[in-house]
C-alpha cells in the first residue's frame, strides 16, 4: 500500500511505497534538497526533519529517531505516511520549485494494468498424465498409437497430436514399459488454432505439477529472464545479466561488424547463448529446479539480436536497403542453438518488422494491446535506436529513428549505463545553481545515465544556465559554470564528491549530442503522424516502453522536446514491454496467438533517407523545438 | 505386341512377347519338353522344329535356320508368331499333358492396368522458378518474406508456405544475391490437403527441368529402386540389390535377434542404408544425374524393415503381444538416416498395420485400390510371412500367417532364392517320370526357388509320385525315386546336369515344410473370411502381390492348396505391389493422400495364438486339403 509523503513548508504531496528512499522520493516529487554525493551519505547536506510518521535508516537497523528527528534524507527509508520538513537553511534562497509533482512512478502504477489487461493461465505447453492399458494380443496397436489415442480421448475429438521425431520414438517403447504404462506427455500447442498439438516429450509417472517456462528479453545491453510457473501463471524467479556480446561492441552496428570477421558470427552467437544460459542457471537455482524442467522459452529482441541469436548473418541489415533475412523467426529447438535446455524445448522468438524495428517492439505492442483499441496511440521505445509505433486497432505504422546512444550514455563525456553510481535524478537550485543529485544505488556519483541526462538538461534550461540552442549562457558567473577542455561545461559533482575522484561535468558537446538524439525521436513522431494525415493533437495515448521509459520524468522529457507537449493524462508507462510481452505470451496462449494481428497491422517506414524526416529533424535541433507552438507549456515555463 | 506360339501336335496355343525364350514359354503353357539342364544348352534334350515363323538364337547372333529347322528350345528366342513342332521321339510315350494353358504372364498382362487405374503427374514435390524484384528502400521486406510472397502470388491465394529451418535461412540472403534474385524453390506439398506447402530447398537460377524422385521397396531379401522423372511421371532407371542385412540373418527374426546385440541396431541400420545408397548410385549413374538431384524418396517395407531402417528398436515386435513402436512413420529427412541424399530431401515410409503386416502390404493395397471397389477382394502376399488382406471399399481385415520360409527357399534341402540357376518351372512326364526343368537365367540348375517348388510338388502329386500327405509312394519303382539320407526323395537333376555337381533332390522333409507353409496361408484366408462371416464363394477377386506372386502358376498353386479353388478369372497378379505403390504415390500426390483411407479401413487380426486359425491350419496339412470340397477341380484331376 502506498504511503503519502507530505513535504513542508512547500506543501508538496507525493506517494511512495514502503521502503522507498526519501531523497529519491523528494527528487521525483520535484522537491529540492541539497545533495552532492548522490545519496552516499557522506556530503551531509540532505538533512530533513521527520515531523510525523515512521521512517527507518536505510540499512534497516538504526532507529529512525534522532534527538530532533533530523535525518539525512538519502539514508532514510519510508515506513508510513510521513510529514517531512525541509529545513529553512537549505531553502534559504527562496521559492519552491515550480514543477508539478508528476512522477514516473505515479503514472506507472495507475496505468500498467489498464494497458495490459487480464490474461488467463493457458500456456503454449501443457502436461497431461496418461494411464495406458497395457497391450495384449487382442489389443496390440503400436505404442505410439496407443499413446496418441489416449491423448485424443482425453481432449474430446481434438485432432491427433503430432510428435517429435526421432528421439521420442526411439525411447518410447522402453519408457512406457519402465513407467508401467503411466506417463506424462508434454504437449506443445499449435502455433495457430487449427494446428494440432505436438508431443515434445514423454516422462515416466505423473509430473504434471512441474511445468515451467522462461520469458527472455534479449537486449543489446541487458538480457532479462523471468522463470514462470506455468501451472500457476506466476513469475517465480527473475534474473538479468549484461549481454556478453558487449565485449565485441557496445552497439548493434559494432556487433554486426564483428560478426563479419572469420568466425565472428559463431563467437558472437555463443556469447548471447552463454548469457542466457547464465540466466537460466540463476533462476533455476533460486527456486531449486533443474534447467531441464523448463518446457518452453519465449524470447524477444531487436532484429539484430534476433539474427545473431539464431546465427543468421546480419550483413544485409546494415547495408542499404537494410533487409533482414526474415522477419518471422521459426520456432526453434533451444538446445540446437546451444541453450542449456532439454532437447525437446522450443524457443519462440518474437517476429521483427524490419531491420531496425524488432521483436522487442512487437512484443511491447503486443503486451499493451494497442492493436485492440480504437484510440490513436503513439508507442515509443527510447534507446540507441528509438523505435516508434503509431496506430490503433485498424492500422499501425512503425519506424526506427537513429537517435544515437546519448540516452544510453554514449557520446556523453561522463555518460554511463543505468547502473550503480549513475546520476538518475537531478535538480538545480534556481538561484544558487547548486545541484541535488540522486544516483542509482545512492552511492557517490560516477557518471550520468539517460534519465539523469534528461533531468540535467531540462534543469539547466529552466534555470537559464543554457539557452534553447543548448549553449551555456556566457554571462552566468558561477564556479560550476566554466570553460573546460571541450568548451563550456557545468560541474555536476566536484571531484571530492565523485566516485571517480574527478569532476563530473556536462559539456556543450554532450548537449549537442543529446539534442540530436531527442530531435531524431521527435522528427520520427512527426513524420509518422504526417504519413497518416494526423497531428499531435489527434493522439489519444502515448505509451512509453523500454526499461529506460520507466525512468523518464515526463515534464522534463517534454521540456527538452523528447516527448510531445500534450495532456499529461495521455501518457502511460509500460516498462520492459519486450519482457512483458514474452511473459504474457508464455502464460496465455490465446494472447500469444494475437501477436499475428500485430504483425499483420504493422507497416514499416524507412526514415533513414526520408527527406520529410530530415527536414523535421533539422527543425527539432533546438530545446525543445524551433517551432514553439508544439510546446506551449514549455514556452510558458521558459519565460524569464 | 505379343506373338502367338502354336505347339503341335498337341495344338496348344500360348502368347509371348518378342524375344521370349521358347522353353520357358512351353513350360508356362504346360507343354512338356524333355529338359534336364535348366536351359543351359548342354543336355541337348529340348530339340523342337520351327515349322512356321521366325526365331533367333538366344545370343541374338546366330541365324535361326538349321538344316531341318531343328533348334534347342532353350537356346531359341521368339521373333514372330511361330508354329513349333515338338518331335515325336520326345513325346514317344503318349498323351499330351492335361493342364490348361493358363499362365502367370497372360493373367498379369490383362489385369495390372485395370487394378491400378490411371494416375496423374502431380508429385509430392514441385519446383517453381521465381524471379524477385530486388529490394529497395521503398520495398525492403525481409528476404524470406519476399520469397514467400512471390511464391504465394504464383499459386493464387494458397496458404503461405512454411520452410526448412535453419539451413535454408542461413544461406538465403547470399543465395538470392548471388543468383541475381532468380531462384528455383523446391516445395514439399503438405501431407494432408489442408497443410501448407513447405520450401525445402532453394537453388540459384531456373532448375525446374530437373525434378527426380526415388521409389524404394525395402524387402527383407531384395531392395528395389525406381528413379522417376517427376516432371514426366516416368520411370527412367531401376536397380535392385540384395539387402545387405542378409549378412546378419536371412529372415526378419534373426535380424531382430542381431539388433539386440550391443551396437547391433546401428550396424544393421547402416546395412540397409548402404544398400539403398548403392541403388541410388546405380540409378543415378544410369541416367547421369547426381544423387543430390533426387528431391523425394518414397519407400515401403515390412514393419521390421521399417523399424530397422529408422533405427527404432524392434525388440517388442518379436515378443508377444507383438507391439510395434509406431505404425505411421514420420516423414524423415533421408540424410539424417545416412541415406546419400541432399539434406533437405524427405523420405516417406509407408505406414504399417501391425508387427507383421507392414508398409509393403499397405502400399500394395494402395496400388491396387481395393479400398475403392465394392468387390470383395482377397489380397495375398506370399513370402516367409505371408500377409493377407480381405475387404472392399467399406472395410478391410488383414493378418500375417507365419508361413515359414519354404517359398523363399528356406527349410528346403536344395532351396534357394529366385536367382540365376534356380529351378522356376518344372514338368514331369506323367509316364516316364522324366523332368522338364527351366531355370532362372537358363543356366544349369543349382537349386529350387518358390515357384519351382510349387511346380515340383504339384507335378509330383498329379503324376502320383507322392500322395496327398506329401509322402512318396513306396510302390513307384523309378531310378529318380529313391531313399536318401533324409528319407525318400525324387532326383530332379542328376549331378552331371547340375551346376553344383551333386544331385538336386526334393525330400519328404521338404514336402512337409512346404505343406506347412501353404497350410498356414490357407488357414489364414479361412480364418479371416470366417471372422467377417464370409466364405470362399463370396470372393469377387484374388490379387496376388509380391515379387513371388508374379511367378506363381495358378493351377499348380491351387493344386497344392496354396490358393483357393475358385473361378480362375477372379485372379489378378499385381507384381511388386510395394514398389508399385511407392511409385504411384511418388508421381501422383492425390493418390498418395488416399493411403490414409487404406490405413483407416484396415483392421489387423492376430493369428499366432488364435484357436480358429490353429484348427484350420491342422486341417490344411494335406495336399491340397483334408476337406476336398474346397478343391473340386483338384479332386477331379487327382482321380487316377
Amino acid at each position: 500500500m502506498s504511503k503519502t509523503i507530505h513535504f513542508i513548508p512547500d506543501n508538496v504531496k507525493a506517494s511512495a511505497e514502503e521502503g522507498e528512499n526519501l531523497l529519491a522520493v523528494a527528487a521525483n516529487a520535484g522537491v529540492y534538497i541539497h545533495a552532492y554525493c548522490g545519496g552516499d551519505g557522506v556530503c551531509n547536506k540532505c538533512k530533513v526533519i521527520i515531523e510525523k510518521g515512521e521512517a527507518v535508516h536505510e540499512n534497516g537497523s538504526a532507529p529512525r529517531k534522532k534527538k530532533d528527528n533530523t535525518v539525512l534524507a538519502c539514508q532514510t527509508n519510508i515506513l508510513s505516511d510521513i510529514e517531512v520538513r525541509v529545513p529553512d537553511q537549505i531553502k534559504a534562497d527562496g521559492k519552491a520549485l515550480k514543477r508539478k509533482p508528476i512522477t514516473t512512478r505515479s503514472i506507472s502504477a495507475r496505468s500498467l494494468e489498464a494497458l495490459v489487461g487480464e490474461w488467463q493461465v493457458d500456456p503454449p505447453v501443457e502436461k497431461r498424465c496418461i494411464k495406458l492399458k497395457p497391450p495384449s494380443l487382442e489389443d496390440n496397436i503400436p505404442d505410439l498409437q496407443r499413446l496418441l489415442h489416449a491423448i485424443r480421448k482425453r481432449c474430446h475429438d481434438c485432432e491427433e497430436p503430432t510428435y517429435d521425431h526421432p528421439e521420442l520414438l526411439r525411447e518410447l517403447p522402453f519408457l512406457l514399459r519402465e513407467a508401467n504404462w503411466e506417463v506424462t506427455v508434454i504437449l506443445l500447442r499449435g502455433k495457430r488454432a487449427e494446428e494440432p498439438d505436438r508431443i515434445i516429450a514423454v516422462e515416466p509417472g505423473d509430473t504434471t505439477d512441474k511445468l515451467y517456462g522462461l520469458a527472455v528479453d534479449i537486449g543489446t545491453t541487458t538480457i532479462c529472464g523471468l522463470l514462470i510457473d506455468l501451472n500457476a501463471g506466476k513469475v517465480i524467479a527473475e534474473a538479468s545479466a549484461y549481454n556478453e556480446q558487449i565485449s565485441y561492441g557496445e552497439d548493434v552496428i559494432s556487433r554486426i561488424i564483428y560478426s563479419q570477421r572469420p568466425g565472428g558470427l559463431k563467437a558472437i552467437q555463443e556469447k548471447v547463448v552463454h548469457t542466457i544460459n547464465q540466466i537460466i542457471d540463476d533462476v533455476c537455482k533460486k527456486v531449486i529446479i533443474s534447467p531441464s524442467d523448463i518446457s518452453y522459452i519465449m524470447a524477444a529482441g531487436n532484429t539484430i539480436m534476433s539474427h545473431l541469436f539464431l546465427a543468421l548473418d546480419p550483413k544485409f541489415l546494415r547495408e542499404s536497403p537494410y533487409v533482414p533475412t526474415c522477419s518471422q523467426f521459426p520456432l526453434t529447438r533451444a538446445a540446437q542453438l546451444g541453450v542449456y535446455a532439454h532437447p525437446s524445448v522450443r524457443l519462440f522468438l518474437y517476429p521483427a518488422v524490419a531491420s531496425y524495428v524488432g521483436g522487442d517492439i512487437i512484443a511491447g505492442v503486443h503486451a499493451c494491446r494497442m492493436y485492440k483499441s480504437p484510440k490513436l496511440t503513439l508507442f515509443i521505445d527510447i534507446g540507441t535506436n528509438g523505435e516508434i509505433v503509431i496506430g490503433n486497432e485498424e492500422w499501425m505504422v512503425c519506424a526506427a529513428c537513429s537517435a544515437g546512444p546519448a540516452f544510453e550514455g554514449g557520446g556523453i563525456k561522463h555518460g554511463m549505463r543505468a547502473s550503480n553510481g549513475a546520476i538518475e535524478n537531478f535538480h538545480i537550485h534556481p538561484e544558487s545553481l547548486e545541484p541535488m543529485i540522486v544516483t542509482i544505488g545512492r552511492t557517490k556519483p560516477q557518471g550520468i545515465c539517460g534519465s539523469g541526462l534528461i533531468s540535467i538538461v531540462s534543469e539547466l534550461l529552466e534555470a537559464h544556465v543554457i539557452d534553447q540552442q543548448g549553449k551555456f549562457k556566457r554571462d552566468r558567473n558561477h564556479p560550476r559554470i566554466r570553460e573546460g577542455e571541450d568548451g563550456y561545461e557545468y560541474v555536476i559533482a566536484w571531484s571530492k564528491d565523485s566516485k571517480t575522484g574527478e569532476d563530473i561535468v556536462i559539456t556543450e558537446v554532450d548537449l549537442d549530442n543529446m539534442i540530436r538524439a531527442k530531435g531524431a525521436m521527435f522528427a520520427g513522431y512527426q513524420t509518422l503522424l504526417e504519413s497518416v494525415g494526423m497531428t499531435f493533437t489527434d493522439l489519444d495515448r502515448v505509451i512509453l516502453a523500454g526499461n529506460f521509459g520507466a525512468y523518464i520524468d515526463l515534464e522534463r522529457a517534454i521540456c527538452i522536446g523528447l516527448l510531445p507537449d500534450i495532456d499529461r493524462d495521455k501518457f502511460y508507462y509500460l516498462g520492459n514491454g519486450s519482457l512483458l510481452g514474452a511473459q504474457i505470451s508464455l502464460i496465455d496462449h490465446k494472447r500469444f496467438r494475437e501477436r499475428i494481428i500485430v504483425r499483420k497491422l504493422l507497416t514499416n517506414m524507412e526514415l533513414s533517407e526520408n527527406p520529410q524526416f530530415m527536414s523535421h529533424y533539422m527543425a527539432a535541433l533546438f530545446l525543445p523545438h524551433t517551432d514553439m507552438s508544439f510546446f506551449p507549456s514549455v514556452q510558458e515555463k521558459l519565460i524569464i
